[in-house]
């Protein structure tokens, strides 16, 4: 296979991309009055504009047939179909066969996945429940109120945001439990729940993988510590070491063993399958979090948008496939145009955590310059992705965007309809004014990147500095509403891009070795700052900041 | 003046990166041993290690020069004094002025302004006092509980950055009042708080230069119906609108008339000055949520730490000025190392939102095109900064630093010394432990960063996707432990960074141009979306997306 950029699809966007690059969206917009209906689509409860994408029809057509090239249609049914995708890990990547309906079937390599994928939903059920109906007791018999979470990476920026956008959607009249996280090594949220949670009503989550991330991992043992302490040493009658491991973890892991071994009880642990990578496996026992605070039907309901997509991903025509066209335009920003940064920016402040998720899910899964047949790449892959709540952004990086040297492709999301279930009136037509409101913002700034001057009519003679040279690109995704439905088909919708675009640059989204040789190099660190091994085979630099450390320590 | 681009030591620059540029880290350190000696610098409590840059002795003394080319003395000189650098604006840039010393005096256009600064701290002083003794009581005469911040931008991100970061320095013995904040325009997050919160000991800090922030009064309209409603209208004998007004709104403002007409009482207003630009306020009213977190004390010692930063910026040397090398080094990685992407990844949980105070302060103020003298740059002004907890990043876009295609210069940040006062000997030693691995991480990061493979010794042939290519260039800034003093003197080094690359762009940080259309234009959306006006000037893709937010309102 020769690289795809030697491909006569690539060669032929390259030449694009010199006539189109040099126009202005404002003379696109200009010539063509129908882009909104051409670019737009829908699917799941989700509309997407991209007619605000520096491109045309022809250039369109050009990128699919780049998709066709790349092969996106058989890799797509490679993918749902769980063959062994993830090739330098030799497995299957199959997150979709956690949100397949109960009646469906998946057989892969001789066995139906959907009764497994089922029965942990099953037991998360059931474990729910007994939070809900107060029936989940600490060690001093207390019901517990307070869930922590303690998980890092996948096992903390999805369930993290997730239950923040969805807070609104809490099950009426169950037993009142609190879910947090904490997820960083250095133990600062930790301390924070420690000195305010009571130990007789706390449990904690232990959410990890291989089960032997060293940040949770200390974070688990400070917190077994901290209940031990207050529950056994202070000696109340019948509270022991195993009552207290039983009552206050659960474990989340793909290893039963390591869970056992470390104490979490059988019947509360939650397994999942070294076929679901960790930043795509919120969707099953890693979503515990999710499911406490929207209840077991709001979790199915979150499942159900996400197949959703999911069938639409693997139905739809290259040219009407959501993912599919997503990601064409990132392709086209980022190898054609040269625009290697790209900002998330939503118009809704339940969706406070979605850039941070987005960073994980894009820049862990497409950061890579190697393609599956080892060569190196000489094209760009994942560009910088950060975002912010897009009306806090307007006030603190959008001048960058605005007038700015660096070129950025925007993301605006947004839910269309909302607060119009407020009960209270006065507070209603409050709420609803300031949700128009943030629209109008939504609508008004991708406007002005992609304008610039031309957004107001000529006013005259204007200082340099009070010009605005537009021609930014953006994406506008717009939600109906935002519900467990939606999220889950937003979500699924940029796990799909990532996927579509992996493939165009010949890359596997679904391994991460870049981040081994830190984890192997921050052991032998410690072990020299602790005094284990010698400085000797340190550089320069890494030999002074360990000193430093000494001398702090002695200070 | 002939443009920057054009001087001789940008062209000496150029020359060198072209060598340089070649040149891998791992080389650097093998040929000069004492790097870490010639690039490390301390200032006001900070240690700054600048020896992973890809640089040698020689760039660094040609950015010197460029440095002095570009009047970086002189315009030093010109901000402390207060003469008038935000030229678009005509005025002084004068948050150092807000730290002086009382004993201090600084003359400006006639006017010395100490005793104005420090009169605005004392009337802080007297609140904050008012607060921690439980004297300031709501209108139903209970004690105030609950502050809530509104404000976004720069009334928004210094406070929440500054109280999460010393949340540890709370003043023991004081009457107890939770700090939050709300600054989305759609109303998320003070919803949540109108849920949970008691009207009767809810106070409302209302933080906008102008006073005229829609988001910031969106939500404030909805704060006080939402007292009025439960305060007056319920009838409580004595409560009238004016005592509601009175004991729970704070106004911090340049704009004393708009507080007064919004019904802020005159003695519960903090004024600053128009010389104070947005995202410089926080050290003064704005500040106001950080000196109720800390203690008034506290937060003198805060203004301290960043006073004894401008000291050293005032009068070290150049080639020993910790700003000046640090935003020497931005230059040389954006402009002749092509670097325009810049991650910023703390060590320490309580530095979470510090990567999104930078990304306002850095972004805004440099995220310019046009310069001093209206002419429009031919070089790259402000990289894209993001930034996360490094260790979380670690489990998230690490992935991207050590194998994706993009060049990222990264700034670790890290407290040397921390837990060694926790009372509890077990639980201090567990966190002891965690400290001592988080920077073991963060020595361990920036080290694979720079040498890839080479960290570790050659153990074979090892397939392409699991090679680290490294020569990502790096700073490591050590702050001796986290306090109101280093954080100040933290901030502090980055403002007059930004202020450093300014001058040698041409640019001024200190306006925000870029801002200002998209206001406008959202205006006109919201009068649009309302029906006030018709949709005829619209583009085809805003008309598409209006006339979906229309149908989803019928729906």
């Amino acid at each position: 296979m020769p690289s795809i950029d030697q491909t006569p699809a690539w060669q032929a966007l390259k030449q694009k991309a010199q006539e189109v690059g040099k126009r202005h969206l404002c003379d696109m917009f200009r010539e063509d009055a129908g882009r909104f209906a051409t670019f737009s689509h829908e699917a799941a409860g989700l509309k997407l504009d991209l007619s605000k994408q520096r491109w045309d029809q022809q250039t369109l057509e050009d990128l699919l047939a780049l998709a066709d090239e790349a092969g996106v249609p058989d890799a797509i049914r490679r993918l749902l179909a769980g063959e062994r995708v993830n090739v330098s890990e030799d497995r299957p990547a199959l997150h979709t066969a956690l949100r397949l309906p109960q009646d469906a079937s998946l057989v892969v390599e001789g066995e139906d996945l959907v009764p497994a994928v089922h029965a942990t939903l099953d037991k998360m059920a059931t474990m729910v429940e007994r939070f809900h109906s107060g029936q989940w007791r600490g060690a001093t018999g207390k019901p517990i109120r307070d869930v922590v979470n303690l998980g890092v990476g996948g096992s903390d920026l999805g369930p993290l945001m997730v239950t923040h956008a969805l807070a609104d959607y809490r099950p009426a009249d169950t037993h009142p439990v609190e879910v947090h996280f904490a997820s960083t090594m250095d133990g600062s949220q930790l301390v924070d729940y420690l000195m305010r949670f009571d130990p007789e009503t706390t449990l904690f989550v232990l959410s990890s993988k291989s089960f032997t991330t060293i940040d949770t991992l200390s974070n688990a043992n400070t917190a077994r510590d901290w209940l031990l302490s207050r529950l056994v040493e202070a000696r109340q009658e019948g509270v022991d070491r195993e009552l207290v491991l039983r009552q206050h973890f659960i474990g989340v892991s793909a290893s039963p063993d390591k869970m056992a071994e470390w104490g979490i009880a059988c019947d509360h642990q939650l397994e999942f399958w070294e076929w679901v990578g960790g930043r795509y496996s919120l969707w099953g026992g890693i979503g515990l979090p999710i499911a406490l605070v929207i209840g077991m039907d709001g979790f199915r309901d979150f499942l159900a948008g996400a197949h959703a997509m999911d069938v639409h991903f693997q139905k739809a025509p290259l040219e009407d496939n959501l993912p599919v066209l997503l990601a064409l335009a990132g392709i086209w920003n980022n190898n054609f145009l040269d625009i290697r940064a790209h900002s998330i920016l939503p118009y809704d402040g339940r969706l406070e955590y979605f850039a941070a998720y987005l960073e994980q899910l894009e820049m862990e899964s497409n950061g890579k310059s190697v393609t599956n047949d080892g060569d190196i790449v000489d094209y760009s892959t994942c560009p910088v992705l950060w975002g912010q709540l897009g009306p806090n952004a307007q006030h603190a990086f959008y001048q960058l965007l605005h007038q700015g040297t660096q070129a950025v492709e925007c993301d605006f999301i947004a839910p269309l309809a909302r607060y119009d279930d407020v009960e209270d009136p006065a507070t209603r037509e409050h709420l609803m004014g300031q949700h128009r409101l943030t629209l109008a913002n939504c609508f008004a700034q991708s406007r002005v990147l992609m304008l610039g001057d031309d957004a107001i009519a000529d006013d005259g003679p204007r200082p340099e500095h009070k010009r605005y040279r537009g021609n930014q690109p953006s994406t506008t995704l717009l939600l109906e509403r935002l519900t467990p439905q939606t999220l889950g088909a937003l979500i699924a919708l940029y796990e799909h891009k990532v996927f579509v675009q992996a493939t165009i640059w010949g890359i596997n989204p679904f391994d991460q070795w870049g981040v081994e040789l830190g984890k192997k190099i921050a052991n032998e660190t410690r072990d020299i700052i602790e005094g284990r091994q010698g400085l000797e085979a340190m550089d320069d630099s890494t030999r002074g900041l360990i000193e430093a450390t000494w001398q702090a320590a002695r200070d």
